[in-house]
């Protein structure tokens, strides 16, 4: 049985890049780290238990993944650059071929995006993984929640609610189709965090958030954090192939995974009208898909969703509380 | 029951002390925050799990006191100003006053070294508290592991083994007297980590960490990093009144706290032998214990632990490993 100190060694230590100014890394009680001039510091953690936010049979590759995507994502929501990560994980045993797969995806990620591991804990419990980020911005350019103006246009990237459908597929509560369930469980499993599309909206977009908790949610925080309301048309929701293809079986079902279904690791943002065209570019740019989903309106309207004929759609419970019964 | 949300507005969020340069608090993706111009960032987490590092009845203030001092402990050890700090918490249900209690004992401590929390997350399962401490050193001034210097003098603050002996007490492996039991239980549950003397030993120290797996196995950490070895005094380690009296009965059980104890949280450091009269007079300002224990000599040599009549002194199973069978 490795030592906790042989864990470290063999796993989470490597050479820190050149460029992250790393004055020091792991093996002392702190990391020592160099926030380039004229930038602020960002700064998030997310946590992750077996059971709760993942199957207990989970490849730990793929957990080595997610635990670090979900908090790049914050990073992308601010439009911020990761540089550096802690990781504090807590395994039952110190188990060799676990830890080389979880090592693996969790380097593999933290590689695509240039950010280096500095610094963690290492202990013995329930699978858990908690991982804080650490990013630069530009001083002054970051995108945050409360900067909605009236008559934005609200946009999503990527595709809604596969995650969730994912979800319910594995509990049995619904069947997908072989290839539309490989889909969702590859976006629930290896979700793909859109840090390039947060850097390059800095300057363009007036708002930014994750969707994490789902769609109606997390568009929630930038109306209250930005004392606005929203139209939004819910046939421009964007969805994937295996969500159409799923429709017809799940109508309601998938109908809230897209509006609160949650873990899609998406951003959902807002920018003036005059910024279309520049977002139509940026899309082929970066071959993601930005969808154009409604408007900033005044605050008194709320958050209002429209289907084709111009009818409200009431909201599911909107968005994932981790003290809800579940 | 409250809502995840109404956890973070209820007990979580506060305005941060204008003096931090937080630009952006609780509330959003992520916090941001200005480094100080010519300083150091410095970053560690520490995970803190129920049944692991703490008792399952502990006392809620208790916790919120202790997974933040472990982190400030840190800070400490590298001679770093603690500013912010993110907290991740895991609890079975939002009960109401237990995060009440919890998040007095955690702002208590905060408050006392002027550190904001600035963010985290919160979710249901198994009570877990991961913290991450963020602080600042002047460039190129903090203290290491590594820099330990032949013929210096090592060091300890305070005194070592009470927690390990109140754990002990509390298990039922030992019985001490009253007194000693509560001194004990106190430096286990709430442990003062020694910020104002790590900020102070900044240009006197070569090297430093915090006892926290055990004096000799963390003594041995610098050891390593500074490719040095260490002849060590065993009746100059600083023990408490409470051991002192404890120690006929449990002579073995003494001596195996005060090497390899435990949940000290004090600092152990080097430094050369011409700041004698410099480190008295720092322990009378300070009115914090500050012991001479032995000197760095050659690596051949390693980590001995000499009696008073100079004859070697076998080393307990050196330190706290989280994955060792206990």
């Amino acid at each position: 049985m490795l030592s906790e100190f042989e864990v470290i060694r063999k796993f989470f230590s490597r050479t820190p890049r050149p460029g992250n100014r790393v004055n020091l890394g792991v093996g002392d009680d702190a990391a020592l780290l160099s926030v380039a001039s004229g930038h602020e510091l960002v700064a998030a953690c997310d946590m992750m238990l077996v059971g709760r936010h993942f199957f207990a049979d989970v490849e730990p590759a793929k957990l080595g993944h997610k635990c670090l995507a979900v908090n790049l994502s914050d990073m992308a929501a601010m439009g911020a650059v990761p540089r550096w990560c802690l990781l504090a994980l807590a395994l039952p045993i110190a188990d060799e071929a676990w830890l080389a797969e979880f090592a693996q995806g969790f380097h593999d990620l933290a590689d695509r995006y240039g950010v280096d591991l500095v610094g963690g804990d290492t202990t013995r419990g329930p699978y858990t993984a908690c991982v804080q980020i650490l990013g630069e911005v530009p001083s002054g350019t970051a995108l945050r929640r409360d900067g909605a103006r009236l008559d934005d246009d609200i946009w999503v990237s990527g595709t809604l609610g596969d995650a969730a459908l994912g979800v319910a597929h594995v509990r049995g509560e619904l069947k997908l189709d072989t290839r539309a369930a490989l889909h969702c469980l590859q976006r629930l499993e290896t979700p793909q965090p859109r840090v390039v599309l947060g850097e390059a909206l800095r300057g363009i977009a007036h708002s930014a958030i994750d969707v994490s908790d789902g769609f109606a949610a997390d568009l929630g925080h930038i109306l209250q954090r930005s004392r606005a309301g929203a139209e939004i048309v819910f046939e421009q929701l964007p969805r994937s192939d295996a969500l159409i293809r799923s429709r017809d079986a799940h109508a309601e079902r998938v109908r809230d995974a897209i509006l609160a279904g949650g873990d899609d690791y998406e951003l959902c943002f807002t920018a003036a009208q005059s910024q279309r065209a520049t977002l139509a570019e940026l899309a082929d740019k970066l071959g993601l898909r930005l969808s154009r989903v409604g408007r900033i309106v005044a605050p008194a309207a709320g958050l209002v969703v429209r289907d084709a004929d111009g009818r409200d759609i009431a909201l599911p419970k909107t968005g994932f509380d981790h003290f809800a019964a579940t």
